[in-house]
Order: C-alpha cells, then structure tokens, then sequence
C-alpha cells in the first residue's frame, strides 16, 4: 500500500517482508469487503491480556495468500491454479464478524451460520449476508479469467477437523451436503483445498507465527520456509517430503500450544464472553448488519443500545473485565459431574445457565458469565483429527500418524483445563461462586 | 496483563520483553483514562500504508515508562525519582485524541490546546478535559506518596524543540509562561525531565523501536541498551557517555529518517488530512468529547454526523483515498512561490484554500483537500534544535553538535520534499490540479 | 568485553542483550580454561550444513549462567545460591574437547572419561586432565568464598536422563558411586543441581534458542522469558508453576526437534564421524592434550599427523565429505537385524566394523564410516526421561507426566530414523554399500 | 548444504533465510578456495569484544551472491548479466587472508598487495598467489559459458573510495592502470561493477546486516527490501529511486556508525594489531602461504615459529590482551603534533616506532603496539567519497550529495577519535606511555 496505482504494489508485511502484488490480488485488496477487516483484530480482545495483539484480518489475509502462493509455487501447481489459491486465501476470512472468532457461536445460535458461509455468500454475491458497493467480488474474480464458485468452493470447504475454524464451529449447522458428484469442481485438484484450509495450509501458517510476533509468545515461531520447501504432491493431494516431517511436527504442536496459552486464555476468554453475552441484546435485525461492522462499530452500536449491551461494552473498553467466580476442571469432576457440565454446552445452554445464576443471586441481568468448552473439546483431543496428513517417505504417502508419535500424542492432549468457569463483577465473586455451584453443578 | 490481581503483573510486550509493574504504575494502568489508548493507534492512519501498523499508545506509553525506569537505574536515580519518571512516562500521551497526532492542528485551532495541556488536565484533574470515574489520576499518585503536580511538570514540560510532539504543535498558542519561581518545582532535578521529554528520551527510545517492529521499516531500529547503558549524570542534568555517541547519532538519524519515511510519508499524510477535513465538521460541542474517544468511537461519530463527515470518515474505512492532484516540492519554488505558500500554513489558512478550490472547480465541500507542512518545516532543519544535548567527554558534558557532523547536518536536513500537496478524488485531479495551482500559486 | 577493567563489565550477546558481569563470574571468564571455549564451535561440525553456525561454548556458557541467575532470582534463591549457579553455570561446558561433542563418543573409548569429568578436574584442579596457568579455577572460586567442591558438583552431576550431554555418553562409564551420606554437598539444596543440570534448565534454554538464532531454524525457538517467570521451588527442587506447563511442554519438543533436525542430520553427523575417524588415529599420549586445544588446533594437529588423519583432515577443511553408501532405517530391520546392528554400538565396535569393510573392500585405511545411534537410542524414547520433572498445581508439585500427553509421547519417539549409516568417498558407494550390507547384515 | 547432489540446493542463511543454488554458483561453492572461507572470520578478531562475531567470510559471500542477484532482477538485467553478479560477488572475497582485513596493511608492507588482487589471481588462476586442486576456479566458470575475464574485472575493479575494503588498502600500491581501451570490458555495463563493488551495493548491504545480526550492534539494521526494491538503472548506470533514498541516506550512515562503534573499536584494534605484530615475524617464505590458511591455521603457524610470534598467539587465544597504554586523540593534537603522528603513517612507520619505544624502555621485542589510523583518515571523511551516486528523481539521475545534507555531512566526519594509539602488557603501561610519548610526540 506504498505508493499509487501500478502494475505491482508492494506491501510491507512485519512477518513475510516486501508482499508483491498485481492483477486480480490487487483488485481484489481494493474492495470494501476486504479493507473492512483492517479494523477487525485477528485474535479477539486478547490485546487486553497482550497489549501488542492487535494485528488485524487483513495482514492475516495477506499472509495467508502470500504463504499459498509459495506454496504453490514449490509443488509446482500450474499458474491458474496459483492464482486460484492466492484468491481463494485472500478471501478466506472476508465473512469473518467483529473481533474475528468471538461471535462464531452466537452466529450459529441466532443464524444457523458461520464466517465461512458468509465468506461464500460474500464471493458469490448471494444469500442474506452479502453486501459492498463497486463491482462485487465475483465480477472481480470473472474478469480476471477464473471461476467465482471455484473459488468459494476452496474458502469454505467443510474444514478439514481440527482446524482453527472447525474449533470455534461446534454448535453451527451441519455442513451442507455435497452436491451431486461430489463436493468438489471438475478440475480442481484436492491439493488446492488443502493449501487453503487443510492440516498443514497457508493460513495455519501465517496465523501462528503471526499471532506469535504481535503476542511475544514464541511457541508459535514454526519453520514456515521448511514447509514450503519440502511441500510436494501426491497422486494430486497435498503432503510433505519426509525430510520436512519435523517441520510439521512443529506446526502442529505450535497450534496446540497456542490454543493452550493464547487462543483459550482465561482472562481473553472472560474478555469475549462479555462481548457475545452484550452482542446476544442485539435483536436479530440490528445484529444481521453486525457481519459488515468493524471491531469499533460494534462496539459503537453496544453503547447505542444501552442497557446490558452498554454496560458490559463501556467495561471492555475500560478493561474493566468480570473476574473468575468459580472455575472447575475437567479433572475434578466425576463422570456424573462430567455430564452435567457437558449438558451445558452451545450457545443457547450458557445462555438459560446464566439466566439460572442471575435469578438464584438476584443480581442483575448480563452480571454472570457462564463458559464451557465447545462440545468436541469434551473428550481430549475430541477436535484433532491426523486423517490426511501425508508424508512422502521414499516417495510414498504415509499417514502422518503411522510416522509420529508427537502428532499421535496431541489427539488425546486436551488444550485447557477448566471444564466451567463462572464469572462476575469483582464484588459478587463470592455470591456468584456459591449459586452457581448449587445450581449448575448441584 | 496476564493473570489477576497479584501485588506484581507481568505484561509481555513485543519489543522490550516482559515488562514487570506494581505499586503506583500498575494502579494508574487500571485507570480508564489510561485504558482508553488500548484502542488509539500509534500511527494515525499509517495502517493505511503499513498493514501491520495497528500498534497503540497503550503499548508504546508501556514501553516508555519501563524505558525510563531502566534509565534513572542507570544514571543511579533516587528510589522515588525512579517512581516519579516511570509514572510521569506512563502517562505522557493520555491526553492523545484519537489517530494520536492527526487531529493535533485543528486541536490548536478550535481549542488551542494539545495534548500536553490535556494530559495535564487529566494528571491533576482539573481544565475543561478532564474525565474520568473512580478515584483520578491526581488521587492515585497522592495515594502513592507522589506529588500530581510533579507527575504534570514532568509531562508537559514545553518540549524541547525537535521532538515529536513539538513537531506537530506548530500552531498551538504559546506555551504557558513559567511560574514565579521557574519552570521546575523545587525538588525535581532537570534530568527527570529530559528522561520524560528531551532530545533523546525514554519515548523516542520506545516509539522508534516499536515503529520499526509494526511498520516492517528497518530504520527505527536503534540501540536501546547502549543508550540505556550509557546514560549519565552531569550537574543533574542527563547526557550520554562518550562511549555511547554513535548510538545517540543512531537515534537522532533514525528519528529524521522515519519521519521521512513513515511519519510524513505522503499516502498516509492524504488519509490523515480527510479525517482532518471530516472532523472539522463537527462543531464545539460535538467535538469536545472527542478527546475521551477511541479511534472507533470518532468514526463512529462522523458517521453520525452524515454528510461530509460521513462520507470522508466511509472512504477510511475502505480506503478510498483521495489521490494527489497537485504536489510542489520546495526545490521548485522560487522565493516569492515560497512565501505565497508558506502563508498557507496553519489549519485555518489550509481551511480557507481548500474552500477556495472547491469554489473555484465547482466541487462539493469536502472534495479538495489541501496540505502544507507545519510553519517550522518551512525552513531546513526549522526544527531539529540540539541545543541540551550533551555528551559526557572525559568526564565533562561537552554539546553533541560540537561532536558530531551527523548530528549537525540534521539541522539543516527537509524531513520532506513537498511544500504543497492537493488531494482529490481520482476523477477530479485534473480539474483541482489546475484550479489549486491558479489559486494558490498564481 | 566492551571496555577496559571496570567492577562490572558489559557484554552484549546476541540472544539476551546485554550481560551484566562481575565479581567472581568476571575472574573466571578471564581465566584460559574458559577463554578458550571462544575457538570451540558449539555445534562442531554443522557449520558444513549450516553456514550461520559458528557460535562458541563460550558465548553458550555466558547465555547458561545469565539465565541460571534469572532462575534463580525467579524462585528467590539465597545471594550465594545465585552467585553458585552462575559460576557453575558458566563453568559446565569448561571440560568441552574441540568440537564439542563430537569426540565424547572416542574419549570414552579411550580414556573412559566424558567432558563433564573433565570439567570436575579443572575446577577442582586435580586430575590427569588438569591445565592452566595462572591462578585455578579453584582458586578464584575460594576467593570469593564460595566452594570449588560446591561448584564441581553442580556441574558433574551424574545428568538426568534425557538432557544433551548423556545422550552422547552412552558409551562413557558407570557415574562414580555417590559418596557416602549422599551425592550431594550439605547446605547445596537440590534446586541449584536442577537449574544447572536438569530436565528444564539453563543450559537447554540457551542452548536451544542460541542455536535456532544461528542455523535459522525455527524450532528452537523456546519462551524463556515464561520458562524463567514460573519457576519455582517446592521442597526445595525445581519446578514450574502450571501457568507455565506449555512453556515447558514448548521446550520439551522443541529439544526433540533440534535433535531429529540440527543435532543428528545425516550430513553433519557424516563430518562428525569423518573427525572422529580421524582423530582415532592419534596415540594416546598425542590425544590427551587435545583437550586444551581449540578447534583450530585440533586440525592443525592432524594435518601434522599426516596420513589418514591428514587425508580427512584436508576433506573438512574444504567440504569434500565422504557420501552415504549404506542407510538402513529402524523400521527396515527385524528383530534379528536390529540385533546384529545393536551390536555395533559402541566406538570400538564401529572401529572394527569400519576395517571389516575396509578389508572386504580393499579400499585403504579410513575409507569407510560406519554410524549407527548411541545404543541408548535403539529404543524408541530411550534416552528421554521425565522423573523428577514436575508441575506446581494448585502449589501441589505433580510429575509433568501425569499432565501432559505431548510430554509422554516424547518417551516412544525415536530421534531419529536410521540405524546404521555407512559413508565413504562418493567414487567407492557402491563397492562399500555392497560389502557392508553383506559384512554387518548378512 | 541440506541434502546431497541435486541440481538446486538451498542453504539456510540466518540474514535471508533460504538461499537457493545452483548451476554455476553451487559448483563455485564446492571449489576449496571458497570452502576455505568457512573458516575465516568476517570480523577478525572481533569475537574478543562480541563473543557472538563468529560469522565467516562464506556465509558473506553467500548472502552478498543472493543479494547482488536480486538487485540484477529489480533492475531487469539480462539472465546472463545476473549471472556474472551472482558469480562475482560469491567470488569477491575469495582472495583475503586469515582473519579478513586484519592483515591487508602487512601484505601491502610484505608483497604490494591486497586481497582483491589475489581474488584476481584465483578466478584468473594466474599470479604467484593462485592455489587449488581439481578445476580452476577459471575452468568452472569457463564451463558454464561466462568469461573469467569479466567475473575478474567485477570483483577487483579499483573500489569506490569510501568503500570498505579500500579503508585498509591505504598502504597498498596505486592500482594498475587501466588497459588501453579502459578499465572495464566491452559489453559489460557499469552497472554490473557498481552492484559488486560500489557506493551502495550488495557487498555492504549484506555485511552491515549481517555485522548487526551478530555482534548485537542494531546500528547496521538497513533496509534492504526497500534498497533492492528501489534500484534502478539510468544510462547502463546503477542508482537509486529518489522513494528510496532514506533508505541509501539509513546505508551510508549505519556503515559510517558500524565503523565507529564496531569495525574500529579500540579493544578489537589492540588484539588485530597483536596479531599483525606476531604475523610479521613470519620471513617472507613462512607468509606466503598464509593466504591459503584459515585463522586456526594461522595461530598455528605463530605458535610453530615460536618466539614473539608464538607468545602473542597465546596471548590472543587466551583473550590476554594488551592494555591502552598511551591514547592521543585528533583534537588534542596541535598542527605540529599532527605532523609527527601521521609521520607514523603505514605499516613500517608503525613498525620503526614500535622499535623505537621497546628500546626506550629497554622492553622485548614485541612489547609495544603502535597503532594509528590509516593515512586517508587523517583528514575528517577522508574517505568518504559521494561520488557517482546517483538517486533517480523523476527520472533523472542527481548527485546524491546535492539531495542529502545525511550524506554529505559524512564526508566531514571522523570515523574514530584517536590518532595514535600505544598498547602493551598492563604491567608496563605507564613506562611504555612514558617513552612513547617523548619518541612519537617529543
């Protein structure tokens, strides 16, 4: 963005460097469904625990797309089809609501939707979501030559399990079946949807060492020139040589250990419930605009709203955040206590749980918090899935689980402890602890 | 901000590490006037260019006051100085309005003041901008042994010619005079000051860094720990070993190549003059609060405002930028071309010329916008004054200028090559080329 | 070392920053034994794979004993206890042969003593490997007032299973039997042995990010500033608070990454055993001054040797590396082959497995490398132990085994994959792999 | 070096991550003279003061060869041009002995020449000082169909004054004169040799980077995307866009405070000098193959002849260096003083003087280093030459000295204070200062 139209724009990126881009990226970075996300934070409100986490969807974007072109480039991939993923990865997050993952589960409650399915609606310039002015997003795409349904077929592919996105999914809708003949276009190899959204893909890529420069966290700092370099192709599927096994080993533990220290932070989580519980105020029509908003136009409409939504908005502004009244872990409970918590996962459960606890203690309403972990995360490593991952060894696939024990191993680790954990304003800890026990674990 | 109450916190910053906190600072921290700037970014609209520029002055007021701190440890500060420069350092920029410099001009004009004043109306709560619940900024320094007044003196010392702030404040009225007395309260050594706010202090230390790590430009990156290591004492007044000259160069060099580079880059410059251009929209009372805004909150109201608020503040948000329609570089103005635009400089003249091209095109209000670097900038080096900087040669302070070419030719160093920059939208350049050039120059 | 005798002495690395030295850690870095480690490669030969990595023991020893004081500042040790685990701390790799690791394996055979004995002798002073000039070790120690017994302990610790130095000391003899009333000195509380030498400490913290800073390989990249944060002591011994589980989860992986990557690659591992065939060819009154010299000094000595010494000597210096002729993988073996591999191990089993192929061959002395894994290492996860590790819940210490998957799992990983590696020049790969196949497998 | 024989190899740099290889460069790289590299340091004897400067001569040449080959892409030279860069700067410093620039004023003193001219004489395998086994240099290059004669001229065309290697040249002879028809080859555009050795080329923009990244010093953190992503050509000439010219403003100063703070550095002159008093015991026989030596070679080959040689050796492997024992700066010397000291001037001034203040004092030969800076520094920015500088400004190529006050001030600039510096054992300083200054000064 330095300088004025030219053939080629470089962008300079904090992680990757100087970004060239021309022709349909640069077309495609102009439109407003993607500048928007330049005000829409990649990991929430965690820059309320890491004052730096404030990186936005944009960079994000950027990255990914970059990362899937060279990806494409060392698998050799024909040139449409490096410029199929470069789109198709700028674009993966263009449905993403404000402050990215935070309202995924409120969107399924009131919806039925996610950010993929807008981010498809978005490409195609149909459904209830899109929006923009200009030449939309798909007579950009059609006039550079490629396929708009080609490209929302590689944005939102039901994700592969165990994936960023698929986690924070849990209580959306079933993933429409595959049309007939199967879920992907004729002449789209299956390697183009893994570098987009796969195990292994440009947008892990980017996001855990991205996420890992603006935190200070280096648990994310994987070896993004290894992956690329030792990407290769099999039978048209996407997989790596053998020699960068340990370069994916490290992808995958570095995810793990940043859903454990980063992505499901206590006090981060404490900070987004609030945000979905004022969000939830919102009646169905003056949430829909929500999917087009900025991190600080949401807020701005919270604070219009007045009441609950205001309060608890005004209070994310300030850091004003709820404290931890009651937390339990999953290693304390009995399976009995086990299926009561678990009886309280999704959206609509929390909700009627924290309305439970608010009547009990007489405070009033939006003073309790009650989070449980999505459903899959209920038994370890319910959500990490190894089926597809392939290392080339000797020239052969070989699943990556038959190879590393260290993969294997994150199937059965869980990324966080606690299985409840209640919270409210620092003065009614107490209070809030004691009915909540009563009434949810009692 | 990691974990909860607890005597001492931790707070993991991108550039310096983990930044411990306790006592005074970590209670000022917990302040919503300070808490305000986690959503006001560093840069202004440098995001704009930088994608990765989203940087706040949380972060960077974070970074300066562990900055300080380690610097009255090097020169051996009294336990209390220590106490006084780090709270001084924390709070130096919270009376920023929102995008931090942008709006610093039309500030001066309406209000004539800037944000110095504010921060000092907010440390010792008094003055037209003060704001705030709970116990005030002036009531928590008290609580700590501390005196409000010294916190402010500290922080709204007139700045020494050259600095940030002061190159901004061009139209500001006149600093206040100094008291009966002096300028400094009894009691507080002059090297106290020139940690908070000199010719190379704890805030540049912090805001060049961290610049350079948000915008990817290599050039801020500066020695910190030699300059820390290097600090010294000479008759209470702070200068640098000889031993650490070079790094001092190095800082006074980065400084005039990142505003070349970054701070006054002309894209970014564009974006900043049409949130200028919109927010002179509002009126008085609309635009007091303002100052107690985040960035969202501001856009938020010039959406609210409609008309040509609305429409530069949606332009923003997409990045629909007016392009350049007419730039004059000094080196091509003869004398008289000088003064005829050196007679454009102040928010008020810029306000009259951009009416005048608007007239004189037909365009609507709000179409032409038109930029000309602060009155100081008008003659080379105006404002780079190293006067006070002194280097520590055998044990005696000798000025930096007496040292070093570098550092002199600085005095006589353009930050920027353009004495007159119109923008427009793309469609109109041409007409506003030629109507500006008639108006303005002819 | 920036500056001329001064009570504290700065030295800036490249991964802490400055290091702040004094007192008996600034007497024991002027000493020979420790200046000496300045010529000594701290990844002996993976310079020829890595350009980047020509970082010294000496710069490692500084990083060590920097970060052992952190630690033990973190959990609030006694002033003497920090300044013990700084000395020895800077003091732990002192007994390094040149190359670091790579003759532990040939030391053994021959003198039956690792680098960590050796290590003990110069401190103490007493032993057949004891050098210097000047006053000892032991007696800069004593003039501090601390114990060079204490410091020697510290540092000679029989090594818990699973750190750097006994993966290599597979071959070395049994650890001397624990003096009588225990191994370890009164007054020297269990912590200290464990922040110098344990399953997470200082040592592996810097060595891991030292080493990614110069081959560039992401996967070392640890969060010590985490690590150092949530140590803590619980009666006595080290361990880490459970806000710092996946930090040490992060460590734990990323040592078992470094080693399958950087630590046993194939190429550098073929260089190393080039050297060690080489060296083979010195008597015993030749090698047992080696252990004073440096890297440089050590070739020289071979190329004076002449003959095959100076044959591979001559290939190191100018990369001519012998080739791999024969790679058979553990999961090629059954048991019967595995069998008769194990039996190789050793130094001296290779030795005559070398000249049965040489003889086979015909090829001249030194022609034929034969590697196959310190027995330890025939086992999945062998060598990696997690006893004594432990996590502080809830300030219960818990063994890190009961709370993490991902930790247990690095106990049935393999380190590597192959179980023999048979290398000669490239002219002779197929005469050689035929003849061992047949000579070792058949 | 990751992997065996294949027709691309990539190398990781820890400057510009992964490196790809092949063809003409990866077989030049086998070739022993460039091998040999990888055991000369960069920064000589550096890593007595940044115990991190252990970076070699190879890794260099690497990264200028990748660096000189982007900058040919960003200009849109010819393939066969981008060739002979990549080929040219991966040769550049083939020629230098032991420890770098350290010994350049003993070989001008010894043979008349420097270590360009060797470079020459190994690509062109002529010249008493050409060496190898296997194909030449020459040969290689031959057969990839490029001419030696060019990569020759590139590499030791007469540098630019003011570029590293002719800072130490000073004492050398004039260069040869040009051969009639001029000094460079018909078809080979100027450009080509400013890329390899100019005012602003690969050569340093890889060296400054790489210094920074090794010793700690952030003042060499140039921007190197911006310089390679703004070159230009303008008439067959190498320049700069004027949106680049920060960044070529941000080289020449981080070389002019790399130099001050670094290249100069007093302690790291006293042990260079130790070292160039110990060489110079070699006879003339004894030195010359000191050019085909690494550094370990060479302390062995000082320890071999015994004597002074043998006890500065030690002395240097044991960091005992001598003390400052007379420091006289440029400011406190009179005209007539001036006179005297640069009298001192060139290598066997230097040593005369050393002569004559060992026999003063009745010290042993080799007690007394006199040091003093090169005859061009005498003058401030003696060697600092702007010339043929060139920033592209619409399109028009200008002088950089008419744009940048930066740069020009550099030409008036003193890279270091001291004109005559006298070291020796600390136990005779003050005697050795003593005579010193009565027989240099009296």
């Amino acid at each position: 963005m330095d300088g004025e139209a030219a053939p080629t724009k470089v962008i300079h990126d904090t992680v990757h460097g100087p970004i060239p881009l021309s022709g349909l990226a640069l077309r495609l970075l102009e439109a407003p469904q993607l500048q928007r996300l330049s005000s829409v934070r990649q990991l929430g409100l965690a820059y309320l625990v890491w004052p730096g986490a404030n990186h936005t969807r944009l960079e994000h974007s950027l990255g990914a797309s970059y990362t899937a072109r060279r990806i494409a480039e060392a698998v050799r991939a024909e040139t449409h089809e490096g410029r199929l993923v470069e789109a198709a990865a700028l674009l993966h997050d263009v449905g993403h609501w404000p402050f990215s993952h935070t309202l995924e589960s409120l969107m399924a409650d009131r919806f039925g939707t996610d950010h993929q399915e807008i981010s498809r609606m978005l490409i195609l310039e149909e459904g209830p979501f899109r929006w923009g002015s200009g030449p939309g997003l798909a007579a950009i795409i059609e006039s550079a030559g490629l396929s708009p349904q080609d490209v929302a077929d590689l944005v939102s592919t039901p994700p592969a399990p165990g994936t960023l996105s698929s986690l924070y999914d849990f209580e959306g809708p079933a993933p429409p079946p595959p049309p007939p003949g199967g879920p992907r276009r004729p002449g789209v190899r299956p390697f183009l949807h893994q570098i987009v959204s796969g195990l292994c893909d440009a947008d892990q890529m980017d996001y855990l060492r991205r996420d890992a420069h603006y935190t200070g966290v280096a648990m994310g700092m994987i070896d993004i020139h290894r992956l690329v370099h030792t990407a290769a192709l099999a039978g048209g599927e996407l997989c790596f040589d053998r020699s960068g096994l340990h370069a994916v080993e490290g992808l995958l533990v570095a995810r793990d250990l940043m859903y454990s220290s980063v992505y499901f932070h206590r006090t981060a989580r404490i900070a987004e419930t609030m945000l979905e519980r004022a969000v939830d105020e919102l009646t169905d029509d003056e949430l829909r605009p929500v999917s087009q908003m900025t991190d600080g136009e949401l807020l701005g409409a919270l604070a219009a709203k007045g009441g609950v939504a205001a309060g608890l908005a005004r209070r994310l502004k300030f850091r004003q955040l709820y404290k931890r009244a009651l937390q339990v872990n999953f290693d304390e409970l009995d399976p009995e206590g086990l299926r009561k918590v678990e009886r309280l996962t999704g959206f609509d459960a929390r909700r009627r749980a924290q309305r439970e606890v608010e009547a009990a203690t007489g405070l009033a309403a939006g003073s309790v918090i009650v989070d449980v972990p999505p459903k899959p995360l209920f038994s370890p490593g319910g959500k990490t899935s190894l089926s597809g991952l392939q290392i080339l060894d000797d020239g052969k696939p070989r699943p990556i689980a038959d190879l590393s024990p260290l993969a294997r191993s994150l199937t059965s680790r869980r990324m966080f402890d606690w299985a409840l954990l209640v919270s409210a304003p620092a003065e009614h800890r107490e209070r809030v602890a004691a009915a909540a026990r009563r009434a949810l674990l009692g």
